[in-house]
């Protein structure tokens, strides 16, 4: 059901598609981190094998959608659709896994929101009776992000106070029509929200904005409150972004204190891992909401959570040339039904 | 409904949504062209006022989407979502089109094939009854291609003869549920193929591979053949991809001869407008389909054209490291119903 009032960005789904099953691969600064035994793999080191970063990044989103595919129990055929992004140019990742994969694909890019970009989609597919399940996957990769966007790591340039670590890390998972599993109920897709950050080291204060956004107009779409979500999740806005969220959230009339959280916040110890004020990346909040907030939910602990995956629309080309940092946020409620 | 049995790839829809309204903008050159009269506005210099060619391009997708939404007589609030993908990294043309439309936002990359990856999705969208309305658009820009992809055109470089021009040139499509208009009938998501290609002046040979199998994969999934279409349309393979389409098509039993043509084979006159093999971007499909084919089909010129727009994964990292181009072909067979 789409809520069709003027100014609503909500989708409630019908039948609500089933997560079957998710599968992460993560490196070992990330393994080394508070939630490390939660993930399903661990790359021996930041190449895994391969040649270059980027050829690691996409062997890792590659091997995380197969895994999903046959946690769920199904040979890769039997998947209607491949929804997938990451935060290379042109999505290389996610092209080349495609292209390994063998499943029609569908290349997105929503920076680091790609990962609930992918769900709402896949929800909209399964839900429309267009698909019978389909794989959604989103990576990062820390070498292979920092060459792009900022300085190639070997130059070891100093990191300011309010950088962010990307995490390298990948997720896969299963959406179906069948029950059981914890279900994707409502999405809601954001709108670009900029507040005119211009510095590659601000990437929380670039997304908050857009996440308060997409999270009040959620509440404002669904007629819900904070208390009526178990847990209420951001992507990578690490402590920085956190904050301004807590904040802005606060000034709007939305108390958030009591039940939220942020994936790039809690996935390092920031106090001996040197993250500065902690991860980002599209592996982040796919890992984490993968490797321990869904199993969580599947034990009982949470019975309905909001899912908000915050993107900066990072360019160097438009940094270069004066631009600030756009952001956008895509948001799925997830309940175990 | 969805063609479930293993192997389809095809959507066929149920409730065909239809394309209300459509907009283009070109620059001089492909005003200048055999179909230079069928587009709506043309920029007076490849800088239309900004300071950059990557904010030109921003401009030209967001006013042509504007425009569409105007034409079809809806304020731009009434659209539920906006699709939108460019070939620049991070897709910055569409991102910050984004922005100033504030419009809820769902970023595509497909390279030269998001055109229909947007309309596939949009009909999902509209289709499956979650959305009244949306925008679909995509862009290209010559120079802010060539810069990213090749070489800067200030540098001079000699084009390679089997190299294709980068359209300037932006659409913008408003897909409905309500008729009348030409609807979206059927929708097949490629997979990604890749036979090997390296150069990034063989664009054509790189896309073709892929705009057959899944041109095939439609015939096959409806049941259909090429004599069912008045015509069949590729988005930028130019004249050395349209060959290679023909012979592709030929072994595997097809014969194309009679309907089948390419957009960048045509948008330029290639005895005079020095574009080697043909027209090339995002932007070539979206102006073509949208400014000359649609009409023509609304004049009564078509009934069903099958529109397959190709995209070439290209990227100057993988490139650089030994890696071959994949391609990916989408298609979505048009109608007048």
């Amino acid at each position: 059901m789409f809520l069709s009032r003027i100014g609503s960005q909500t989708i409630v789904f019908r039948h609500p598609p089933a997560i079957e099953a998710t599968a992460t691969i993560v490196g070992k600064k990330e393994a080394a981190g508070p939630y490390g035994s939660c993930f399903d793999m661990v790359i021996d080191d930041n190449y895994w094998g391969e040649e270059s970063w980027e050829k690691t990044e996409s062997k890792m989103l590659r091997e995380a959608a197969k895994m999903a595919a046959q946690r769920a129990g199904h040979p890769l055929n039997a998947y209607n659709y491949f929804l997938a992004g990451d935060l290379l140019n042109q999505i290389i990742s996610a092209n080349f896994a495609a292209r390994e994969l063998s499943i029609p694909f569908i290349g997105l890019y929503g920076a680091c929101s790609t990962f609930v970009e992918g769900l709402g989609l896949g929800g909209i597919i399964i839900d429309g009776g267009f698909a019978e399940r389909l794989l959604v996957g989103s990576s990062s990769h820390h070498e292979s992000a920092e060459r792009q966007y900022r300085a190639p790591v070997e130059l070891g340039i100093q990191r300011k106070v309010t950088a962010q670590w990307t995490v390298t890390g990948a997720a896969g998972i299963a959406v179906t029509r069948q029950r059981p599993g914890p279900c994707l109920t409502k999405v809601t897709f954001g709108k670009v929200v900029d507040m005119g950050i211009k510095s590659a080291d601000e990437m929380g204060a670039a997304m908050a904005p857009a996440a308060v956004d997409t999270i009040i107009q959620h509440f404002i779409d669904t007629g819900t409150q904070p208390d009526d979500y178990d847990l209420i999740l951001t992507g990578d806005l690490a402590s920085v972004g956190k904050a301004i969220v807590l904040e802005m959230a606060k000034q709007r009339g939305y108390d958030l204190s009591k039940n939220y959280e942020d994936c790039g916040a809690i996935i390092y110890d920031q106090s001996t891992q040197k993250v500065q004020t902690g991860g980002s990346g599209c592996g982040c909040v796919a890992v984490m909401a993968s490797g321990h907030f869904l199993p969580e939910m599947i034990k009982g602990t949470y019975k309905r959570m909001l899912v908000a995956a915050t993107g900066a629309l990072l360019s160097p080309t438009s940094s270069q040339q004066g631009n600030s940092i756009p952001g956008i946020a895509h948001a799925v409620t997830i309940e175990r039904l």
